[in-house]
């Protein structure tokens, strides 16, 4: 029989997500009658906008005419399509300071994370903030980067932990770093919601410079920034193109979870050691484990970013943020203290000594409220909870008034 | 520097197709005014149909209000999605042989032929029939399966090329065959177009059963089997369910190039040699390096796999099988030896002794029509080109006017 690929046998259980889906599921089981509140799961809930919706329609009703369908994105209208795309991007999200060459349009940011750790392969070493969102850890697993996992420190052997928690401000020591291959940063982060300032990013891409190193800035938040003062790119830090790629997605913004749009910014100028252009190995690696984003997501893409759209966005972020500011507000009141939901619709609530499943359970068990719990996220997310503001309006008031049941 | 992916520097120059536009645009440039057919890259060309678009119309005005609206497929109406769908496939498409449970739904067969890869990772032992789909090549390359390539021989180190001819009818000798962990098997074929007759498939599975070998079957052109006696599944063979996966593709057989879903079917009985069954293990590359299809391409699949939607599907399929006929029915005309397209959208037409390349360059100069160059797809493709049946009857009938330039 064919062995099992052994870097599966060194994941965690399972990935975190689900394990929050039985949690929640056994719940409803015993409490049948319970209405439960997801602040745990990062999912959108807001319907598309109209301009967005018109735009998506319009793609599907032009693939079913002669003059408006188009198979993979190597027909003509496919190639039109998709150049016009990466044009809008490179000139509406990044105001111009990337090329639409760099931009490589895909599914999302998840699978692009998965994909760059397939371009990278096994023998590069790597370094991931500490809580850090899974995916980073558990695909460089899957791809064999790493050892096993210390059942006492929860860190996998072959990954450095960048410790980010109140106490440095989110933000690592990097003297203190050694040299890695790659360094996996998030920013507006999830799970803190912390954002690094411009000269926490100024720091970093010059320790990249310095080491070598790749930085994979993922930027799905970077829509939810509102402080002018804020990076939205590591594009924008001067020195980031030889050391830096960005994924960045629709998902969050637009409301785009489940249509799939995302992209990946790889400059000209970064290159690996022996000169070859990531960006042809990246192209490469799209051309073959990949077949292009859905036309009507790219479609759909296209009017979410021209005026009406960049609109509605707004309109959109605007939303979540409001929920993140009432799940602060709650939360403080309570006496819980709080980081990030101010550029970042998540809310990081510390609880000092308790154990993040414990303090999940008794959200659960009390207001009915789902959370993600810190400790999934990394050891540095020990005693944290997350709290999402994706949610209609009525559940997030109604969660939060809920949690003075928890510390009322 | 972050050194280079030393998988990357064994691959060919470059994956097929996108040579294929390169020489395209060559031609193009130096005779700006030749009307060029596009015969090579199976890229689907007619509209998506009334039924087919009305699904993703829905879908798409359903996604801007409240009670439509779903973002990842883990929230409560992506998840009924979700269920639907995997019901539909498993009923509509195999006719209650696989459980819904064991339908993996994707963007695609060549997305999931690349996560298979990461799945099953760098040591296995592969066997590729040749000539093939060039990504299980690529692919295993890539994840490090294979050493690098003899230039003499155009071969792999590490894998066992199945050489499938009209010498053998396009199945190998398998008692002459070493083991394998994985073996790749495409049927109907791309490129050859042969269809594996049930006969063949149980030696298959058989062989599969005895080596402890694990066969990934991509079905993506069953749809095109239009012979009641031969199977369009693996699954309708005894004994494949604890030795075979199956990726499949509503690509061609309704025009989903672009709008993207396929799925993989992993039958509950496949394990691992420790146990581990692999759909455990699917479920988590899929949960960690994919986010979902696009929903509303899930919404047109539904469409697609209803009673009226299969009605369509006859029809696109049955336009591009008319095409099929009319190019095999001219080369024949011509004297040239085809083989394929009878259930099958492509036809294989062998030109002993010469080099495919020059054949693919002598097509485009005289006739000014793309094909595939069978070496493309493998050392056994030398002497042969492919043409694709996808494109519009105009220019199939055009086309085939044309090549009386070449062999007139």
């Amino acid at each position: 029989m064919v062995q099992r690929n052994k870097n599966f046998a060194k994941l965690h259980a399972g990935y975190l997500f689900p394990e929050i889906g039985r949690r929640r599921r056994t719940f409803l089981e015993q409490n049948p009658d319970a209405h439960v509140i997801s602040l745990g799961i990062g999912n959108t809930t807001e319907p598309l906008t109209l301009h967005i919706v018109d735009g998506l329609k319009n793609a599907v009703v032009g693939l079913g005419t002669p003059e408006g369908y188009s198979g993979y994105d190597d027909d003509a209208r496919g190639q039109a399509l998709l150049k016009n795309l990466k044009s809008r991007i490179a000139e509406k999200w990044y105001g111009g300071i990337v090329d639409p060459d760099e931009v490589v349009v895909s599914d999302g940011a998840k699978p692009d994370c998965g994909r760059l750790q397939v371009l990278f392969g096994p023998d590069v070493s790597v370094a991931i903030q500490d809580p850090a969102y899974p995916v980073y850890v558990d695909g460089s697993v899957i791809i064999g980067v790493t050892g096993v996992c210390d059942r006492e420190s929860g860190q996998f052997d072959g990954i450095v932990y960048m410790r980010c928690t109140p106490e440095n401000d989110f933000f690592p020591d990097l003297e203190s770093l050694p040299q890695t291959d790659l360094i996996y940063w998030c920013s507006p982060n999830n799970p803190t919601g912390a954002v690094s300032t411009r000269e926490q990013l100024e720091a970093l891409v010059e320790f990249a410079r310095r080491n070598g190193s790749i930085i994979i800035f993922d930027a799905a938040y970077s829509a939810f920034v509102q402080d002018e003062a804020l990076p939205r790119s590591i594009f924008e830090v001067e020195g980031s193109r030889e050391v830096a790629v960005e994924v960045n997605s629709l998902s969050k913004p637009v409301g785009f979870a489940g249509v799939r749009l995302g992209w990946t910014v790889v400059p000209q100028e970064l290159a690996f050691d022996d000169g070859t252009p990531v960006l042809k190995d990246w192209g490469r690696i799209m051309g073959t484990l990949f077949n292009g984003a859905s036309n009507i997501a790219q479609y759909g893409a296209l009017a979410a970013l021209d005026d009406e759209g960049l609109e509605e966005m707004r309109q959109t972020v605007g939303y979540y943020m409001e929920n993140a500011r009432i799940i602060r507000q709650a939360l403080t009141e309570l006496g819980v203290t709080t980081y990030g939901g101010v550029n970042s619709p998540y809310v990081w609530a510390h609880f000092a000594g308790r154990d993040s499943w414990d303090v999940f359970e008794d959200v659960l068990q009390k207001a009915h409220v789902v959370t993600t719990p810190g400790s999934g996220f990394g050891p540095s997310g020990a005693g944290f909870i997350r709290f999402s503001a994706f949610g209609h309006r009525e559940d997030i008031v109604e969660a939060t008034r809920r949690l003075a049941r928890v510390w009322g």
